[in-house]
């Protein structure tokens, strides 16, 4: 039986990579005169991919990856005002509003009165701590976890920390790499909640026989399916 | 009486500073023909602070205002090669191995039989969760915690977490400003290991009169001054 609840945050409880779409957009343009929309985006994948051990997840990082994948395209012949264009974009994404997802306002409150929530996101901790005030959301969470990486070992953490067994947890996400086949693994329950875009380095695929994992279309269809999990 | 040790880690545990100090110095010399060292000084610590709301500290930020101030500097001149050379001196600073400070490995783990000590460090989660990995020091802490920002509310809601009363909390740290004067605030006891190099935004005074404030030379004068705080 189902007692405490981890949610996601980027992309389940507020748009996220939607932000990074439109700042991919605005550095295909900036890159267009040089190379056609797939070469741009296979070296900015790959050079993100390259650094993600150095860098972790975030949009400093993204940025930084944006402005070494852009020398490395233009043969280092971008200039310092386009590099500028860069910086900008990625400063406009961080100062970004935090817009909830349908459902949100809703659910979240409703859920707290009656399970242990915990926000549990993982990338950059001093964006994240913003996000998270400027939703309005922290006062729900009995705990928030910044996390650099959610793989098995940082839920069991997060879980032995709260004294929380696997089989009493779900977790709610939009990925189902980072939010829903660790917490599987540790035999606790997952709940699917895709966002219209999944960056290429959260796909995963989930295992048809797995009992305790659902997918739902917005977080309103949370409440009624927990009590089956 | 002090049963509870929290420790800084940069520039307290191992060399932090310095690294950025040798990076200081390849950036000044990437823009001398452009502008003398206090110009781009000024230019660099400018960008820096306007940034710091919106970056948090740690060398990504860091790595992404030198390029802006470069930017700045050269009036859009300066080049791809160049800004790339930017980056390549912030990925060898992210990459750099962690070198302790003296008396820290015999300090710690005796400190660790008598005391409950706790790491507490800011800046970026990824890149510190990995320097304390890399130090072999993470099995004598009874917890670690990484913040965004090292201020009275931020220490309070550590203490709260962790079950500890202000008074019997000693913090050692680098910082007067982040380490020391927010713990003598809340009214426990700081202890102030001066590093070498001391950035501009840590700098702060300590007034005379403070009973529960000791300055040491290196960690080594720790443990016989702790039972007189």
């Amino acid at each position: 039986m189902i007692r405490i609840i981890g949610f996601d945050a980027d992309d389940t409880l507020w748009h996220n990579e939607s932000i990074f779409e439109h700042a991919h957009v605005a550095y295909r343009q900036l890159l267009a005169r040089y190379h056609p929309v797939e070469e741009v985006n296979r070296v900015l994948y790959a050079t993100e991919m390259r650094n993600l051990p150095l860098y972790g997840y975030g949009v400093k990082g993204y940025m930084l990856s944006c402005v070494e994948a852009a020398i490395e395209l233009t043969k280092g012949a971008i200039s310092g005002p386009e590099i500028r264009e860069i910086l900008a974009t990625g400063q406009r994404m961080l100062a970004h509003p935090v817009e909830l997802l349908p459902g949100v306002t809703e659910v979240v409150p409703g859920l707290a009165r009656d399970y242990r929530l915990l926000l549990i996101t993982k990338g950059d901790l001093h964006h994240q701590e913003k996000k998270i005030e400027a939703s309005g959301l922290a006062a729900h969470f009995h705990a928030i976890e910044i996390v650099s990486e959610k793989d098995g070992a940082s839920y069991e953490r997060v879980l032995r920390r709260h004294g929380v067994a696997a089989a009493e947890f779900a977790m709610v996400g939009n990925s189902l790499k980072s939010d829903i086949l660790p917490v599987l693994g540790l035999g606790g329950a997952g709940v699917h909640v895709p966002y219209h875009i999944t960056w290429a380095h959260e796909r995963a695929e989930v295992p048809a026989a797995e009992k305790r994992f659902r997918r739902i279309e917005h977080l309103g269809e949370l409440p009624p399916i927990l009590s089956t999990l």
